[in-house]
């Protein structure tokens, strides 16, 4: 009997906050984002609740005028190390940059995670989108889109074959013949490319997950091209059902393209679910949520989106002024949603600045509702699963406690793990060793 | 009252084994470098002791003759944010590298591990050694010693520099304002120096410590320059109390020389404790543990000290060969405190080469005997304090367990940890933050 397919859940440990202005609810911890108590309390949460992985983000360059959760964090590594020891089954996924690191140094941070973690690390490979990181670094410019993800493919070639230094066995310990370890198992990857000249061996063995699962976040052109050629995991933002279906349809059939199997491709939109015990419920907590932010925030982004125009000259209770004469900036494809979304639902301006600031998406609700909401994006093509932020305190609570329960009576959802690395969770094979095989193959033939 | 000098004791976390065959003790775990459950253990008895640090060793670049400790090993970063969730006293210094790296993801590393660790953290600042490290990093060649620590230099300014980004006082976070930072307390660094530019500010508030306690480990005269100037702790070696007593009085005269208090410099030599029910048991034990090299490895040693000349030769249990003539190699005062402890103990071949290859040191003996020779180093300026290595597996229980009491009860050492956070053990104090010291300082005028 063929194995249901399961919904894969992931949340993300975004501190004090998902928007500019959330920190402010009166349950919100301030110091959230360095707090490793209130991290540790979700990430039990969240293995309660059987999840797949925890997240975490990341950037590398700060100003003051920067949103409250990009100032002040934990770098990913630490936090999640420090998770690894007081957790047992949980992923942990870690974003970093292949903009300012070394690759032979990332490569162990993650082998070193994964052992901690008994085979539970996966690193989200970014390619940092600040253009001022680059100041930060002693560099005066950050690469260009193109070049940085030429960058990317080559570091994660590094990498991966990094992990691979070690071939099963290539550690022995034997205390009688007093031989540690088995040279013909232990090898360089000497690496030449156009960016990284990388030796090796790596200086920690393999890992009980051989390769930490690989994911991506990237949503243009280059990025969805790398995602369906190298990702394992993808996590992207899709405002609607339909622009999930859209992006999924796009990058199955890229990975099917590189000839992947595209149901070893995961696609998980984040979701910001809001779970009442009504309907009515729940939008009266997205409303209290809406509160918390400024108006200035929506009015904002708005300028920002139709070439600085200034919005603060319109009343906000009237319907949305007639812009369209404003023309559009290089982010169209946002300008042409906000419209859409002004026409077909008839918004004032207070209700789309509103909704700008703080984005309500598709999962507000009761149990039930939410519930049949991510059905219905699991069923109809538009996600695998999801990657959970909690947009009030208290919901991931609300949704372990709700949501999972009946995604579980449905059949959607595994009821307890099924295993005890994040790949046997996601039903994804360990690679095989690169060595190892070129020598089963040479014995084969 | 004035408080009495204590002892300052850290323990080194060292996996597998100190020398290159001691993981073939029968009680050792082969696989000990990468086991979080082992680490746990030995932190969690360290702490038991009340030790004031945990401390992980580093290097970069392995090949298939390396030594077994430095073959297969943690990551340090990783594994001490690991045990940062389940100490809540002991320090946790890692060594981390200034060639291979960069300052920012540095700096914010050990503030991470220092929030996490609510004030435990501390960096042992290296230059690297290994030739061939950087065949790892993408780079033609290593660079240059005197280079090396004109870089640490700048590199440590950096990171300090990033460390006082945000003044006590920047994260408001004020539900009621809506203020989250106040930008007047927020600080880029804008270092432009010969090796780095760096603008900032980090991306993580002022931690526990205002600045993560500074390690360092150089023996050369650049490397003992450097320590007198810039760390607040050496862990060092040295063969004898004699040796000890040489290297504390130079460091803590160059010290002085730097307008510093000599009082806030800790000079730990590296010790390898024995402890047996009596003397004699003691050294039966460390017969035991010398039984387990391989007499090739100590020979090797010889080779290597005096021109690679073949010692092979010679009858092992006869008088050590009239070797004078062979001339020395550049490890010039390696050499002639071999000759000497040969003629001083007449020494066999087979002694000498043993010695060589399972160092003994001088603190091998009853729990009495050991506190002793602890006392005498410390009481003489040899050392105000020591860095723990575990030559036998158990050695640490004993240790905590019938050593530590002694010198609890002789004065010497804390019954309990005096505070939460590391300096607090070391008695120093926080560091005033940069800028609100020059705020205060105009203020006052």
């Amino acid at each position: 009997m063929a194995q249901q397919r399961h919904i894969k859940l992931g949340f993300i440990l975004h501190g004090v906050g998902r928007t500019w202005n959330d920190w402010r609810h009166p349950d919100r911890d301030g110091n959230a984002s360095t707090s490793l108590a209130q991290y540790q309390k979700q990430a039990a949460t969240a293995e309660r609740g059987k999840f797949d992985f925890l997240f975490v983000a990341d950037s590398l360059s700060i100003n003051e005028k920067s949103s409250p959760h990009y100032l002040n964090r934990f770098e990913p590594i630490t936090i999640l190390s420090a998770l690894a020891a007081t957790t047992s089954r949980i992923g942990l996924v870690a974003t970093l940059t292949v903009s300012y690191s070394e690759p032979f140094n990332v490569a162990r941070q993650f082998a070193s995670l994964d052992h901690l973690s008994g085979g539970r690390a996966g690193w989200n490979v970014v390619t940092s989108w600040l253009g001022d990181t680059a100041a930060n670094f002693s560099k005066a410019e950050h690469p260009a889109h193109a070049v940085r993800y030429r960058i990317a493919g080559e570091y994660l070639d590094v990498v991966q074959g990094l992990w691979d230094s070690w071939e099963n066995g290539a550690h022995v310990a034997d205390k009688e013949s007093g031989q540690f370890v088995d040279p013909d198992k232990l090898h360089r990857l000497d690496h030449k490319g156009e960016f990284f000249q990388v030796r090796g061996p790596l200086n920690i063995k393999r890992t009980p997950q051989g390769q930490p699962v690989i994911f991506q976040a990237g949503a243009s052109d280059d990025g969805r091209a790398f995602a369906a050629k190298r990702a394992e995991v993808i996590f992207t933002h899709a405002a609607t059902q339909e622009d999930g279906q859209a992006y999924y349809a796009d990058v199955k059939g890229r990975a099917k393209g590189f000839g992947r199997d595209a149901d070893q491709l995961f696609i998980l939109p984040g979701v910001a679910p809001i779970v009442g015990d009504t309907d009515e419920d729940a939008e009266a907590r997205y409303r209290e949520l809406a509160a918390l932010e400024s108006i200035d925030t929506g009015l904002g982004n708005l300028s920002r989106t139709f070439n600085d125009h200034d919005f603060r000259q319109y009343v906000l209770d009237a319907p949305f002024p007639d812009v369209e004469h404003i023309g559009l900036n290089s982010q169209q494809s946002g300008t042409l949603r906000i419209l859409a979304q002004v026409r077909a639902e008839n918004l004032t301006l207070r209700q789309i600045a509103e909704r700008l600031a703080t984005p309500r998406g598709d999962f507000v609700g009761s149990a039930e509702t939410v519930a049949d909401r991510l059905q219905a994006w699991f069923e109809s093509g538009a996600a695998d699963g999801f990657v959970l932020f909690e947009p009030l305190p208290g919901q991931l609570d609300l949704f372990v406690d709700k949501v999972i329960p009946i995604l579980q009576a449905r059949g959607l959802f595994r009821t307890d793990y099924e295993g005890t690395t994040f790949r046997e969770h996601l039903g994804l094979p360990v690679p095989d060793n690169r060595y190892t095989a070129a020598q089963s193959a040479k014995s084969a033939a």
